[in-house]
C-alpha cells in the first residue's frame, strides 16, 4: 500500500498521564520484554509444579525491580495434577493418532486400555448410549460451529464435551473418552484443558485428540469397526500449598484498591504465552509505566497476578476471601490473550461511566464498552461490589493456540501486545482519578 | 480462559444474502485456499516479471473456475526492473550489513562504489549538506516514530526518506544512499519499496537497510569514520505489455459496474501474501461466494486485479481510463494487507448512506466507516464520479512483513483473511441493491 498522504513527524510531549503512558509504553514495548523473560526462562507453569513457585518468583522479582510496594503472597492449597510420562492413542487398524490427557484426568491402568470406539456428537448421545456404550471408548467429536464470528462463542458450543463427557460416557458404562480438540486451526496439535468427575459416577480417563486425528478417526468409523489403544499415565496428587503474588503503587488519597491481573498458572504444555502470561505482564507493564514515568494515584493500584485459574479457581476463592476485608473499588482482567485490544467490558451499574471515557481509549483499539467485565478470576469479586472490567481482544487467533504447544512467544506481536498495558493502565488511571463518579 | 456461559450450538440457515455469504465463507475459508495457491504456486510477481505473467494467468484459473462472465484482461504498460544477482552492502571496519536495493533504483558500477558514509536524519538534512556531501555515501535513519498508535502514520512519518532521499542527497554530490528500512520490526530483515528520482538530478543508487544493520552502521560512526562498499546489480529495463485482468456477476437490472479489487504485482521478495495477494484473493472469494450460493445482484459485480500499483500505478491508469466508458457505481479496494477488519472507509458523499449499514458490518470487525475510501488503485476512479471504498483492517503487524521477505502465507490468518471478503461482500451487495440510494 502507498499512503497518498504523508504525515509529517511530530515529536509530541504532554503532561497527560494517559498521552504519557501511550508514548512510553509503545516507545519501550515492556510488556513483550517481560513475556520473553517469562516465557523462556520459566515457560509452562502449571498449578503446584516446580515451575509454577520459579513464575511466583519472578513474578517477585519484576515487582521488586519496578519498585512496586507491599509485595506479597496471597496463599492458597491448589490442586497437583502431573501428566507423567506415557500419553499414546494408537488406532487398531490404523496407526498412531496425537493425544493429549485432559487436566485433572486419572490415567488409564499401566497397560493401557483397549476398546471399540464409538462416536458421538453431545452428551446427551453418550448418556443415551444405555448397554452401547459398555466397555467402549467413546468420541465426541462435535467441532467448533466456524459461522460464529466470535470465536468463543464457538468454544462456548463445544467445551461441555470435554468438561463433562468423561461422566457422560461413564454413565452408559465407557471406558474412556476421545474428544476433539477445541480450535478451529487445521492441524493436529492437541488442545488440553480442564475435565471434571460428576460425584457418584465411575472415572474414566480423557484425552484430547488433535484435529487431523479426530478427523481420522472419525473417517475411519464411517469404514467399519475400529479400536483404540488408549495409555496415559497422568494422575492426581494431593493438594499443595501456593499463591497469588500481589504488589501495587500505594495510593495518595486512599488506600481502596484498584486491581489489575491475569493468572500466573498456565497448562502444562508450551509456554503459556497468550494464556496467560500475557494478562499477567499486561498488569506488570501497566504499573510499570506509571513508575517509569513517576505518575501517582489517588487510589492504590495493585497487580495481581492470580494463581490456579486453569484447573480449580483456588487463587481467586483466596483473593476474594481477603478481599472482603480490604475496600476495592475495581479489578480489570486480562485472559483472553495477547492481541490487539476490540473492547472493554465492565459491570453494568458502571457502564454510563465507563463510556464516557471512550473517546480517550480509541486510539488503543476500543471501540466498544460492554455489559460483562467478569471473567474467572475477577469474577467472584463482583458480588462484593467491587467493579470489574475486562479487557477484550481480537479473538480469531487465541484458539488456533489455546492450552497447546503452540501457545508461545513466537505468536505474541509485540505492539498488539503492548496495547493492553496502555488500555489496563489508563483504565485504572481514570478509577482511581474519578472514584468511579461523574 | 473459561467462559463463564456456555453457548448452545445454533445451526442456522437463513434466506438474507448477507447472512449465506458470512455462513458458507467462514465454513469453506476460500480466501486462504486462493491465496495459498497464489503464494506457493506463483509466489512474488514484480511487474513485468514471468511471475507477473503467471499470476494474471492464475487470476483467470480461478475467474474461470468459479463461473465468472466476461474475463479478460484490461492491458498496459509497466515499467521493467530487475534486481540482479548481485546485492552487497560492507562496512569498513565493521563487516556485511543486510541490504536489498529499492524499487527503480539504478544499480552500482560492477565493481561497487566504495565511500565513506555520513547519516542524516531527513531529506533537508541531506540537502543542506553541501560540499560535505561529496562523494559520500548519505545513510538516511529517521525511524517509524512508534509512538503512532496508526502504523501507517508512522509508515507516512518516515518514508519520504526511501522515495526521495536518492536525489536529496544528489543534490549534495553523494553518490549512493542507504535507508533505514520502514518498519517497526527490531530484526535485520530489510524492507525494499519504490523510489524515484527528481528530474534533472543525478541518478545514484539506493538500499534499504535492515534495522540491525541500520543500528550497527549508527553505532560505528557515533565512533569515527565508516566507509561501506555497496553492491547492486539491479537495472531499468524498457516497459514491457502487461495487463489488469477483471471478471464478473452481470447485475440482473443494471450493467453499472460495483468493482471490488487488489493488487497482482507485488515486489521481488518473499510472497507478497499480505501486499497485495489478500487483497486479489479477497475480491475473488467476495464473488465466489455469491456464484456459489447462486446469489444474483442486481448491478454487476466485478472483481479487479490491478496490475502494477507498487512501482508505476499503470494498471490503476489503464482501469480508469475504460472506466470513463463504463459506468461505475462503486469502487472497493484492499490493500491493508490479510488482517481482520476494524472499518471502511467510504467517498464522503455517501458517508452518511454507508453508515446505516453499520449494524450489518459490526460482527465482521467493522466497527467504524470513516470518510476517505480511495487508495492507490481505486483513487483515479473518484474523479469520474464512482463511490469508493477501502477496506481497513488492523494495521499492527502490517510493516513487520511489508515489502520484505517476510510477507509470506504463514503470516496470514486463514480466519482473519476471510473476514475480509465477507466485508467486501456485503458492501458489494449493499451497493447493487440500493444503487447507493436511501
Amino acid at each position: 500500500m502507498t499512503p497518498l498522504l504523508l504525515f509529517p513527524l511530530l515529536v509530541t510531549r504532554s503532561a497527560d498521564p494517559l498521552d504519557q503512558m501511550v508514548n512510553r509504553g509503545l516507545t519501550d514495548l515492556g510488556a513483550y520484554r517481560m513475556l520473553t523473560s517469562l516465557c523462556t526462562e520459566v515457560g509452562h507453569r502449571i498449578s503446584g509444579s516446580a515451575r509454577s513457585e520459579r513464575s511466583i518468583q519472578w513474578v517477585e522479582r519484576e515487582m521488586k525491580r519496578m519498585g512496586l510496594s507491599n509485595i506479597q503472597r496471597v496463599p492458597c492449597k491448589v490442586p497437583r495434577w502431573v501428566r507423567g510420562d506415557v500419553e499414546r492413542a494408537t488406532m487398531v487398524p490404523g496407526g498412531k493418532l496425537s493425544v493429549l490427557a485432559l487436566g485433572m484426568s486419572v490415567g488409564t491402568p499401566k497397560g493401557g486400555i483397549t476398546a471399540e470406539v464409538i462416536e458421538v456428537k453431545s452428551l446427551q448421545e453418550a448418556e443415551a448410549l444405555g448397554t452401547r456404550g459398555k466397555g467402549k471408548i467413546v468420541f465426541f467429536n462435535r467441532g467448533f460451529d466456524p459461522t460464529k464470528t466470535v470465536t468463543f462463542e464457538a468454544y462456548g458450543g463445544a467445551v461441555d464435551q470435554r468438561v463433562r463427557g468423561a461422566s457422560a460416557a461413564a454413565k452408559s458404562g465407557a471406558v474412556a473418552v476421545l474428544v476433539r480438540s477445541m480450535t478451529l486451526a487445521k492441524d493436529d496439535s492437541p488442545h488440553t484443558g480442564a475435565m471434571g468427575y460428576s460425584p457418584g459416577v465411575k472415572k474414566i480417563p480423557a484425552a484430547a485428540l488433535g484435529i487431523k486425528s479426530a478427523d481420522r478417526l472419525s473417517a475411519a468409523l464411517k469404514k467399519g469397526r475400529v479400536k483404540v489403544k488408549l495409555t496415559l499415565s497422568c494422575q492426581n496428587l494431593p493438594d499443595v500449598p501456593s499463591a497469588n503474588v500481589i504488589g501495587e503503587i500505594p495510593g495518595t488519597e486512599s488506600g481502596d484498591v484498584i486491581a489489575l491481573g491475569g493468572h500466573l498458572d498456565s497448562w502444562d504444555v508450551g509456554q503459556g504465552a497468550h494464556d496467560d502470561a500475557a494478562g499477567v505482564v499486561q498488569a506488570l507493564e501497566a504499573v510499570r509505566l506509571m513508575k517509569a514515568l513517576n505518575l501517582k494515584p489517588k487510589r492504590t493500584i495493585r497487580v495481581v497476578a492470580w494463581m490456579n485459574e486453569e484447573n480449580g479457581g483456588r487463587g481467586a476463592a483466596a483473593y476474594a476471601e481477603r478481599a472482603k476485608t480490604e475496600p476495592h473499588l475495581a479489578a480489570m482482567e486480562s485472559d483472553a490473550g495477547g492481541f490487539m485490544p476490540r473492547a472493554v467490558g465492565v459491570t453494568a451499574s458502571k457502564l454510563d461511566i465507563a463510556l464516557d471515557w471512550l473517546p480517550r481509549l480509541r486510539r488503543l483499539g476500543v471501540e466498544q464498552i460492554v455489559e460483562g467485565g467478569t471473567d474467572a478470576d475477577n469474577g467472584p469479586l463482583e458480588p462484593l461490589g467491587v467493579t470489574c472490567f475486562s479487557l477484550i481482544p481480537e479473538n480469531q487467533r487465541y484458539f488456533d493456540y489455546h492450552h497447546s504447544w503452540k501457545d508461545t512467544i513466537d505468536k505474541v506481536n509485540p505492539r498488539e501486545l503492548e496495547f493492553g498495558p496502555l488500555t489496563m493502565a489508563s483504565v485504572a488511571w481514570l478509577c482511581s482519578e474519578t472514584g468511579l463518579n461523574r
